[in-house]
């Protein structure tokens, strides 16, 4: 089963790296962009099968090493299509 | 209007950061993991309020900032609620 984990910055926390994108998106001449986070994507393919436990597996990855919970927020989506 | 873009790599780059992942999930006794692969997620307030015309400006930053299209693929999604 494939799933893919959005990492974003929680709201308030400085994201330096969005900023910089800003900028090099205002010198690029690209006008009206109010703001740029930057986030991580994960995909992960797992040999288990059951969505429910594989969702509990993955929420376990996130906590224990995938997202800094301090700063950050996960996101899980799992594709049950396979 | 806001968007979010996901980049992520071609299937065959090679990605090391999404191996580190991997070997670092198996130290942690997390066990049927097929694959990682690691990419990045964006998301944008543009002030532009047409869908169209803000997709055309997020695929020439992508083009020309964002993505390096060599390796990686990028994905908008509009977020059309607003």
């Amino acid at each position: 089963m494939k799933a893919t984990i959005n990492i974003t910055l929680k709201s308030g926390v400085l994201d330096p790296q969005g900023k910089a994108i800003e900028n090099a998106l205002g010198q690029l001449n690209f006008s009206g962009v109010n703001s740029v986070r930057q986030g991580k994507l994960i995909e992960i393919d797992l040999s288990e099968t059951d969505a429910a436990k594989a969702e509990a597996s993955l929420t376990a990855m996130c906590e224990q090493l995938l997202a800094n919970t301090v700063i950050e927020n996960y996101d899980i989506q799992l594709d049950k299509s396979e």
